[in-house]
């Protein structure tokens, strides 16, 4: 049973939406601090930890920004999530540049800023050098296990996935980068998405410890890092539990000191690229119920839809909701939570017991630090809200600004444009 | 079995690809007028019949100008939405403001353009009261018939959805705006969305013709329009059949002359709200193909991704693919062709017959004219791709330009940023 916490006191989350347009979204940073710091600690035995931080999940860069002055690094996947992170001074070994299917032109900007490139395929290989007249001295690979290996809910069945190299072509990989002449190489998979249970973490650093002897084996090259890729979930439900991060460092330490020492590959960097488990609990959407209808069921309408936060339509996900200032109230009515999009899978819970809710009430939507603003659109015309931070001072930041109506028409305003917006 | 149409001819369309940089979206104008044109004359019978083209489908104002200019009018459902219907010089009786859980300032602004306003619920007359300090002469309203109807698998079952006025509230609804002052009355429904069953259209003219009786009966209140909404569909898939419109506009005549005529009702004005049947079919999304490589299964890496067309990754739609210039090639590889998002569902198509493709390949991926462009993102910081229009002298023309990553960072740069970038 995972706790409900809020940034704030309910008094003081609905002074603000009162004072702010709503609907927004607030990130609490102590909140977002100490809990990286805590994942860190729980890994404090292995060699030159390091997460990771990925972009998508909240390409905020003062978020970003601050979890870098903690030691953090970024996972990017494009070019302009490099960008972000060159524009609040990470380079080099600080980004990890996680990408597939990828352009040219994004090898060449991680290229230049130093950043670790993980290569999602053989053929990338021969891309990478083409693209850029040469091999890099550290190069990381994807594997992707296939039937070795399955998947989780989320991220489904390894085989059908489209990431990785194939366990028939990681050796060719490696002694392919060693005879270009790298030096240091690194090993990432990723084979769940919002996983909770630690076992699966466990078992995906048993494949890595062991795929790395193999490789020392059959092509002569030592692993310099391991990449365990994120996918650590965060307990959405009321009835979830957190994943035991002490269970699995303890775990991991175990077939490190089994598989690892023995080897002679220690010292073995691990790095993760976890993004929801750190900043996912402690982003909140604020939102002011429009309208209470009755139809052939009860709506809360939001002033947020989903095109603040697609998750429960994209995905069915749940996420918790909280009535500020009625959380002490009997959840004894029963509504359906809709936003204000013209599509009927726009609804951030169905079926959910709250207490009576009244126009102009303010609810918070619980876990909507992680994948939410991120994966916003602009369907219906809707735009899309700030971003605020409650700072490690009490304050309250904007961090993003709500997109206006200029911002909206931005691409349809050019020299030439048929149409005068 | 559809035919599946292109613009240009395979060679014209490769050296666009070569000239502009891809991915990007191509509408074909003649094509939308002379379908719109089709549409429209098909119900010629029909009085005052016509279409307020779904804005929310292909918001782009060159398009819908080009519409308009046929005299087509908009359904919006937003207010940048009617912002850019008043941008095209579009007011009055050419916009119907079909909205749910809407905000005042939307009513505001509809009712300032002199929109045909579209209510969603009971409580919302008094909500528009207070929000206009007067009520409008002509009001609409939004049935829902619930458990009278069974909805498709898109819009999902009318019982539950989020939309419109019951059946036990909907003469109170005409009552209570009668006494209120409104002199003309619409009445509109939706229950069905990408359908190409005719007989659902008919049975949903039956349903409101037998509802204006109904309600000229109960409520005293002589309905001016029927608003049919839209939810006529298009073959995606090569072995789908366009709706038979001919059936419809028959059968919807015979059910006029029997329910309506009789009635003294006539002439009721039959108006639609149908976008994708306008624009889908003639908007197509061209990329190029980046990698094409061999994991468990084969893969043809494009570099649009599901940020330009989200439809097969959110509903796993069918789109079809056209590799220009090897149409008449056997079709004799399989291939999951994808994006680069980092999303295992960024997938075009699964396990899709292709002639064998390579990288540098132009593919174009059809019926991308309505829902597509529209319902991008910004996940994974992608840019989201220019639209261009080929024009009825055959001239091509940008009628969007590409997002930038100025245009990404645009609500990051304020005045007093914690971070410059």
């Amino acid at each position: 049973m995972s706790k409900r916490t809020l940034p704030l006191g309910h008094g003081e989350l609905l002074e603000l939406a009162m004072e702010l347009p709503t609907p927004f979204y607030l990130y609490d940073e102590q909140a977002i601090i100490d809990n990286y710091r805590a994942f860190k600690e729980h890994f404090s035995w292995a060699p030159n930890f390091k997460n990771y931080f990925a972009v998508k999940a909240c390409p905020n860069p003062t978020i970003i920004s601050a979890l870098a002055k903690e030691g953090s690094g970024v996972d990017c996947s494009s070019l302009p999530e490099l960008l972000l992170s060159e524009a609040v001074g990470l380079k080099g070994d600080d980004i990890v540049f996680t990408s597939n299917d990828t352009p040219a032109n994004e090898f060449k900007k991680a290229y230049e800023l130093g950043a670790i490139i993980n290569l999602d395929d053989i053929t990338h290989i021969q891309f990478l050098e083409n693209t850029l007249g040469l091999f890099p001295e550290t190069i990381c690979f994807r594997y992707n296990p296939g039937p070795e290996r399955t998947g989780n809910a989320i991220i489904g069945n390894p085989v059908e996935a489209k990431y990785g190299v194939t366990s028939a072509q990681i050796i060719d990989c490696y002694r392919i980068a060693k005879e270009k002449g790298t030096k240091r190489f690194g090993l990432h998979t990723m084979v769940a998405s919002n996983e909770l249970d630690g076992t699966y973490i466990v078992e995906t650093a048993r494949m890595l410890f062991e795929l790395c002897v193999r490789i020392r084996k059959e092509a002569g090259v030592a692993i310099s890092f391991i990449d365990m890729g994120g996918g650590i979930g965060i307990p959405y439900r009321p009835e979830d539990s957190p994943m035991d991060l002490g269970f699995v460092s303890r775990e991991m330490k175990k077939l490190y000191d089994k598989i690892i020492v023995p080897s002679g590959l220690d010292p073995l960097t691990i790095i993760f690229e976890v993004g929801r488990m750190i900043t996912g609990p402690y982003g909140y959407l604020v939102s002011k119920v429009l309208h209470v209808t009755e139809k052939y069921k009860d709506y809360v309408g939001l002033d947020a839809s989903m095109a603040d936060l697609m998750r429960p339509a994209l995905y069915g996900s749940y996420h918790h909701i909280t009535v500020l200032g009625k959380d002490r109230e009997e959840h004894d009515h029963i509504y359906d939570v809709t936003g204000s999009l013209c599509e009927n899978n726009d609804k951030f819970a169905i079926d959910r017991p709250l207490p009576k809710v009244e126009a102009g009430d303010v609810v918070v939507i619980h876990d909507a630090g992680a994948h939410g603003h991120a994966m916003g659109f602009n369907y219906n015309a809707k735009l899309r809200s700030a971003e605020y931070l409650l700072k490690k001072d009490g304050s309250i930041r904007l961090i993003r600004r709500a997109q206006t109506y200029d911002d909206y028409v931005a691409t349809l305003r050019f020299d030439g444009a048929p149409v005068r917006i």
